[in-house]
C-alpha cells in the first residue's frame, strides 16, 4: 500500500461517531483515552489470528475473519462475566490483499461490534510481506469484584456447558473438504455458520456474574483444555458424562467418534464452560430458560487432585487437553 | 512449537509478581483486570512491528526487537501526558525462531518495562509461517482533564522538540552499512543505540501535563509528519527553521543534507514535539533544565491553513509529509 493509500484506507476504516459514554478520544491521536470508574474494574485481553495457520481463503471469507477475530476476544470478556467496551485492530497486510477485501474484514469486526455498543478506538496498520495477521485487542467492564475467574470451581459444584459443543469444527471439515462457495444444504450451512460467526456468551456470562462464586472459560480450545485449566485454577477434580455433552442436532450426522472429538477437542465454539454451586445453579439455569438461553449440566466436581475425568457407559478415562490447530 | 513448548515457554515468560497496586488479576485467566478510579483516564494504544518490515537480523538483535516494540507504545503513552502500567504482548513466531531469541525478546521488554513498573498482563502466542510479528498493547493513565491532543496548538504558541533528532535513521544506516556484529566507534555506537534501544520521553510528558494547553506528539514516523498532524488536527499553520533544529555531536559526521533529511523525515526517535503558550514555554524550560532535560524551540505557531513551513536561510518551503519505510 502507498502512503497514500494507507490514508484513505485509515480513514475509510475511522468511525465517524462513538457510542460508548466514557470516551473521551477515539481513533486520531497517539493513544485513546476513556474516563476511569471507582464502580468497575477494566477488563482487557488480545488474540491474534493468521492465514495459513488459524484461517484461510478455503474456510473464511474476508468479513468472517474480522467478525470472528473480535468474537474471540468478545468471548474472552464474556468468560470474565464482562461487557465489552472498545476495541483496538492491528493489521499486517500482504500485497495480495485487495482493498475491498480489507474492508470486508472491519464490516465483519462492525457488525458483531454494532451488536454491543462497541467503538473501534485504535490499533495499527503496516505492511506484511506474506500472510494477513490481524491482532484484536477488546477492552470492556465488569462491576467491582464481580469477575468470574477459573479458581473459583469447589467440590459438590455442578459443571455446565452452554450452547452445543463440537459444531464449529464440523463447520470447518465440511469447508475444507468443499470450500467456502460450495452450495451447502440447509443443515451444513448452520454449522459452518457457527465455525465462520461463532456468538460469543456475553448475555448468558452477565447472568452468571449476578452469582457469588462461578469458575468460568469460554471454549476456544476445547473444553478438555478448558476445564483442565479450571481443574488446575482451581486444584479440584472435575468430572464429565460424555453422555450429557450438549450437541446440535446437526452434527449428528457425523460418526459418533467424531462428534466426541470434536465436542470435547474442537474448539473455535465460543461457548461458556463452568461450574457453580447445586443452588446457584438452580436459579441460573431458570433464568436462562425463561431468556431462552441454552445451557446444560454435563458433570460435577470433587475434592481431589487437578484433573478431569470423563464417563462413558462404565468407563472412567482421564481427559487430557489435546489442543488443536487444524493448518499445522 | 510444539503445545508441550508452548506450556513451558508462556510459562517461563509469566510473571512471578506484579507491580501495579490497582491490577486485580494478570496474566492466566481469560483476560487481565484492574481497578476503575475515578480521578485518572485510561489511555491505550497498540504498535505491531515485523521482521523484515520494521526490522531485520542485521539490525536488531531479539533483545533490541522487544525493547523497541514496547518503547514506541511507551511512547504514545507519553504523547498524551501519561504513564504507562500495563503491557500486553501478542507474538507469531516462525520456526527458524529459537526459543533463547524469543526470551531475549521479553527480556528486552522487560528491560524497559521494570523502569516505569509496568506489568505484562496478557497477550497470544500462535505460530507463524514466515516472519516474527509482535504486537504490543500498552495501558497507562493520565490525572482526568490533563491529557495532551494534537489539537490544542493555537497561533502564537512556540514549537519545541525534545532531545535530539535524525539519530535513529543515522545509526539504522550504519546497522545497513556494516551490520550489528561490527565494531563500531564510540559515537556510531551511540546513533546506533539510539535506533536499537529508544528512549521514551515520560518524565517529559510529565512535566508538560501540567501546563493546561499542549499539543504533543511523539517522534514516531519524523518531525515533517508528526507537526503535519498537529497543524491538520489543530487548523493552523506551524512554522520551523531548519538552524534550530536539534542535532546531536554524533549526527554531523554525515552530510549537511542526509542531517536534515533525516532530521525531518527520519523517525523512530521517540522525543516529543509540540506546541505551547509563550508564557508556559518559559516555565517548561526552567523545569526541564533543571532536570537536565533537553527541549529546544524550533519555531512557531500562526494563523492561516493547517500545513507545515520549513525555514531555511532566506527561503521559506512547505514541509510535507514524507512516511519513511527503509525495508521496503
Amino acid at each position: 500500500m502507498s502512503v497514500q493509500d494507507e490514508f484513505s484506507f485509515i480513514n475509510s476504516i475511522t468511525p465517524k461517531k462513538y457510542k460508548q459514554p466514557h470516551l473521551v478520544a477515539g481513533v486520531g491521536d497517539d493513544a485513546a483515552l476513556y474516563s476511569g470508574n471507582n464502580d468497575v474494574e477494566e477488563i482487557v485481553c488480545m488474540d491474534t489470528m493468521i492465514e495459513e495457520v488459524h484461517f484461510n481463503r478455503q474456510t473464511m471469507k474476508p468479513f468472517h475473519i474480522g467478525y470472528k477475530a473480535l468474537a474471540s476476544n468478545i468471548s474472552d470478556i464474556a468468560a470474565m462475566g464482562g461487557v465489552p467496551n472498545f476495541y483496538l485492530v492491528s493489521i499486517a497486510i500482504p500485497k495480495h490483499w485487495p482493498d475491498t477485501g480489507l474492508l470486508e474484514i472491519y464490516k465483519g469486526m462492525e457488525a458483531l461490534a454494532d451488536r454491543y455498543q462497541m467503538d473501534l478506538i485504535g490499533g495499527d496498520t503496516v505492511s506484511s510481506k506474506h500472510s494477513l495477521v490481524i491482532t484484536v485487542t477488546v477492552i470492556g467492564r465488569v462491576l467491582k469484584g464481580r469477575h468470574l475467574l477459573r479458581k473459583n470451581a469447589k467440590a459438590n459444584d455442578i459443571v455446565f456447558a452452554t450452547g452445543s459443543l463440537g459444531d464449529s469444527m464440523a463447520g470447518l471439515e465440511l469447508l475444507l473438504k468443499s470450500g467456502v462457495d460450495f452450495n451447502f444444504s440447509k443443515d451444513e450451512q448452520a454449522l459452518i455458520t457457527r465455525h465462520q460467526l461463532p456468538e460469543p456468551r456475553v448475555e448468558i456470562g452477565q447472568i452468571l456474574a449476578k452469582f457469588p462464586r462461578v469458575a468460568l472459560n469460554d471454549v476456544s480450545d476445547g473444553i478438555a483444555s478448558e476445564l483442565n485449566e479450571i481443574a488446575s485454577a482451581s486444584d479440584v477434580t472435575i468430572v464429565i458424562e460424555a453422555e450429557k455433552l450438549p450437541k446440535s442436532s446437526q452434527i449428528t450426522s457425523f460418526s459418533e467418534d467424531q462428534q466426541l472429538h470434536w465436542m470435547l477437542n474442537g474448539g473455535e465454539d465460543y461457548e461458556l464452560v463452568g461450574t457453580v454451586s447445586e443452588e446457584d445453579w438452580i436459579e441460573i439455569k431458570k433464568e436462562c430458560e425463561q431468556k431462552n438461553y441454552s445451557i446444560t449440566k454435563i458433570g460435577y466436581v470433587t475434592n481431589g487432585p487437578a484433573k478431569v475425568l470423563i464417563k462413558q457407559g462404565d468407563q472412567m478415562n482421564l481427559l487430557q487437553m489435546l489442543g488443536f490447530n487444524h493448518f499445522k
